[in-house]
This record gives C-alpha cells, sequence and structure tokens, in this order.
C-alpha cells in the first residue's frame, strides 16, 4: 500500500510540498522522542507534534534540544486538561498538572498546549455493577472546565503558552472530554484573550458536526485556531473505539472540504497528523510516515 | 437485579404511575408484536411504540386491531427514513417506501412516523480494502434529506401523519443517520408546517449534546416535540455499537434533568422506552418490562 501510494502521489504532481506537515508522536508510538525526530528529519517534515509521555522518558531539556538540532519545530504538546475533578484535591492536582505542561509547553519552545478536558468524574468503572451509581451531571462537569481554565489562564499567558480547548467526538463525551463540539469550545473561550485560549479542530473529532463550517470560521475570525490535526473515521470501530483511526483516505471524511474551511479563515501554521491505530502502530515507522506523508500530499496539501 | 428494583420503587412512592410509559417492540426483540401487546397491558402499560418489521409479520390491519382491542395506544411507528440516496432509483425508492410507512402510521393510528435518515451512501462496505473510495460528501448527503423531507411533507400531511426527524448519536453519521443533532433537525423542519414535520428527543442519542435544554426549548415552543424516547448511555460499547444502550440507571445519562427539560416544554406525550441490547434481548420479556417500569418510576416519572 505505501509503496504504491508514493508512487502515486509522484506521478501525479512531481515532488509534495510537505512544508507544514507535522508527525504528531502519537502516530508513532513505538519510536522514542529521537526515533521520531530522526523519522520526521529523514522524511522531510518540518514538524513534531509532542505527547508529554515520551518528552518526560527522553527528558524535557535534552527533548528541546533535539528537536532544535534536528531543524524541527514543536507545533503542539499534547496534553494538558482532565479538569473534571469535582472535589478540592483533584481540583489541585489538575492545576498543579497543568500548570507543569504549561512550562513543558514553553520550554520545547511551542505555544500551542492540547486540552482534553476530561469526562464526567470516576467514569470508568470496569467490571463494576450494572447499575452505575456515579455523577451524572455533565452541566456541573461543563462548569468545572471553565471554572479550571479561568485559573490557568494568567499562569499560561505569563509564559506565552496558549490553553488549546480539543472538543473530542461525543463517543467520548462519558469518559474523556465533556467539550463535544467546536462551538462548545469557542463559547467557554470567549472570556479570555485569544493569545492565551485557543481551539484545535481535529477532523476525528468534528467531522460529523452540521455547525462545522461555521464554526472553524468563528475561531478563525477570532484568532483561535491554534491547531488542525486530521486523521479518518473508520468503520467498523476497533474493539477499543479510541484506536479506531485511519490514515486519511481509509474512512468517511472529506479532507479537501474541511481542509478548505480551515485554510479559508487564513490558517497557516502546521497541519498535524495524529492516528491511534494498533495496526499502524505494527507498522515499521517510516512506512507509516512514507503513507501519512502521501496522503497528506494528496488529500490535505492541495486544500490548504 | 429486577425484584431488587421492583422493591425498592414500591417502597419509595407505592404504585408506579405508568399512564405515560410506552414500551417500544425494539426492547422486547424475541416477542411477536401480539406478546408484545399482551406483556404491555399485563404490565400495566398504556401504549406501545411499533417497528415495522413486528407489524409485517402481524399483518397491518391485524396488529392495529390488536392493539386496539387491548386498549392501547400507539405512541410512534418506527421507522421511516433513509433519504440519502443520490441516484434518481434510489431517491424515487426512498420515496415510495416512506409512503408506505405513512399509511401503516396512520392505518395503525399514531402520527408519529420517527424518521432515521440515513447514512453517507453505500457507506457500509465491510471486508473492503482500507482506502475507501464511496461517496464522502456529507453536507450534500444532508442536502438531499432535506430535499426527500420536501416531497414527502404534502402526502404525510394528506394523511394525518407527522414526519418525525431524528438525530442519531454522532457515531452514527457516516452509516446511519446523517442528522445528527435536535439543532440540525430543528433547522431542517423549520420551513415545515409543525402538524407534519416534527422531531424526537431520544436521550442515548441526545444526551452529550451542549446544545441539548436550548434545542428541547426550541423545539417545544415550536410545538415540534413529538416523541420522547429514554435509554441509557453504558460503557464500554458493545462489540457492534448499535446494541450498546443499556436501562436507565445503568449508563451516564442525567435523565431527572433531561427529563425536566422535556417537560418544561409542555410535552404531554408518551415516552417510550427503546433499548437495543443483547443481553436484555436475551431476558424474558416480562423481566424487561418490570426492570423498564421500575427504572423508569424511579428516574423519569418524577421529573415529568
Amino acid at each position: 500500500m505505501t509503496s504504491t501510494d508514493a508512487t502515486t502521489t509522484r506521478a501525479a504532481g512531481g515532488v509534495p510540498d510537505l512544508s507544514r506537515l507535522s508527525l504528531n508522536t502519537a502516530t508513532t508510538k513505538a519510536w522514542t522522542l529521537q526515533q521520531a525526530v530522526e523519522g520526521a528529519a529523514r522524511a522531510g517534515l518540518p514538524a513534531l507534534g509532542l505527547w508529554r509521555d515520551r518528552v518526560a522518558e527522553a527528558g524535557l531539556q535534552r527533548s528541546a534540544r533535539l528537536v532544535r538540532e534536528a531543524g524541527l519545530r514543536v507545533s503542539s504538546l499534547c496534553r494538558g486538561g482532565f479538569l473534571t475533578a469535582a472535589d478540592d484535591d483533584g481540583k489541585r492536582a489538575a492545576v498543579e498538572d497543568n500548570k507543569a505542561a504549561i512550562v513543558e509547553a514553553a520550554t520545547l519552545g511551542t505555544r500551542e498546549l492540547i486540552m482534553v478536558v476530561g469526562g464526567l468524574p470516576a467514569a470508568t468503572a470496569p467490571g463494576g455493577p450494572a447499575r452505575r451509581a456515579g455523577d451524572k451531571d455533565l452541566v456541573a462537569a461543563r462548569g468545572r472546565v471553565a471554572d479550571r481554565v479561568g485559573e490557568l489562564v494568567p499562569f499560561a499567558a505569563e509564559h506565552g503558552v496558549r490553553l488549546v480547548l480539543e472538543a473530542l467526538h461525543p463517543i467520548f463525551a462519558a469518559d474523556r472530554a465533556v467539550l463535544s463540539t467546536l462551538g462548545q469550545c469557542l463559547d467557554l473561550a470567549e472570556p479570555f484573550p485569544p493569545e492565551t485560549v485557543g481551539v484545535v479542530v481535529d477532523t476525528y473529532h468534528v467531522w460529523w458536526d452540521p455547525a462545522l463550517a461555521a464554526q472553524v470560521a468563528r475561531a478563525g475570525a477570532q484568532g483561535r485556531l491554534a491547531s488542525y490535526q486530521v486523521c479518518d473515521w473508520i468503520l467498523p470501530l476497533a474493539a477499543d473505539p479510541l484506536l479506531s483511526r485511519g490514515y486519511m483516505g481509509d474512512g468517511y471524511i472529506d479532507f479537501p472540504t474541511i481542509t478548505a474551511w480551515v485554510s479559508e479563515t487564513g490558517y497557516t501554521g502546521d497541519v498535524e497528523v495524529e492516528i491511534f491505530n494498533q495496526e499502524i502502530w505494527d507498522t515499521p515507522g517510516d512506512e507509516v510516515v512514507a503513507t501519512v506523508a502521501a496522503r497528506y500530499a494528496e488529500l490535505v496539501q492541495p486544500s490548504l
């Protein structure tokens, strides 16, 4: 599949323009941070989206140096968030962890900290009784997210870092993120400066939204469009729906249309490819990056 | 589980008020229409939501007579829809099938025909190649739904039947319904009279929506709230996500809050319980109905 894709792309348009393509390290999960830096550079990619676990393994200062010395930029840091705790200890822990993430982002040279805000408190109790007794007050959980963001804004501003709110697909509303639409993220961001609270458009999470075109335009007009992430919605769903993502072109998402909406806002940032998929994780990293680049060159870059 | 629930309910409030509880026949899938009529009557339920396949098995006139003679009412007929075909034959077939469903609804004595509008055309190709070549134009598919609804409105009006648009959870946007939010359904309904195009609030599909309270109020203000269906969002998802529904109380949905929003609109119709779940389908129907009644009495009825 990979070699065919690469051939097709070359035949169709000569050397592909990868000048805005960023490899999110979650896509090549088996690679260490150093391997991801080297792999991206080898494939001619100019940027990486970093996950905190890989940065922690490599060390923060060393990670910053590895990326810088390879001549790459960091398009975003994944991820802060998990702000829905209802108890005082949980609230305090969330604020402290996010302050650490803000410092890490600044040190790594990116201003964009992606925020996955968390689900209903204590939402996951596998093997528990059928009857679920946990907190079900979704409206209150969303209110707590807004409160925690407000508390973090001054610290983020001091460090020149933007809190980038991510709407997750409603399939994850119970257990991962009570922010479910781009419009909701923008409503939450409204009271704060666009330099400090932004939003990310991740095609996997928002492609279905009937308000998407209007909300992307709104994000652009407010200067809050901080990141554009792409991967496809594939069926059937994987047993773990979190891993049910595919290469652009393998699923149902209309990338040229959504990319044009993003581009029309004047967005000039990187395009991150972030795919959670066991089969892709089991594929050698260089092959994955080659397929990512070919699909990007075919389905995304022409509409930028 | 069932006997405990029943005990709790009795202890808490005496005889439960089931005067607005409707059993959707999909919940007791193993029952024929006649068995569902008898089971509902035995449990003191006043209404049934009927599926067309069960009606077809029993015969249309006979179904109408069975329900009537048991002194029950039909709260809705499931389902019309599947309106996204892009080719002329597909469009014609969809209109014809929906006209038949309209006639069936009128014959059964319900004015509410639930519409599941369909996914992207030819969306399901299990076992096909990774690269998916099908139609991905979601905006156009949504436009075709609006066109077909417009074509069906005069016929529905003549028969005193309402086309009840159902937003399905975005997990089904690719393959089952390109209507994903209540607000989108109301936008689509706007040009048509509320007696002929309405909406259903199904908690399973819309519970996550940050705009839900506002859109339920809008539906009520416009006189379009045609049906209220309840069941819970449970985790982990079933292997077939279509079957990933639970009894009220087994999952994450805040039934008192959503039910209060529905009730505040002045909705006086039935509350249908529609659960797709293999374990529940494998349970004897009378036990299922008893649990449904107990959970309804505890979590839904007090907020009506």
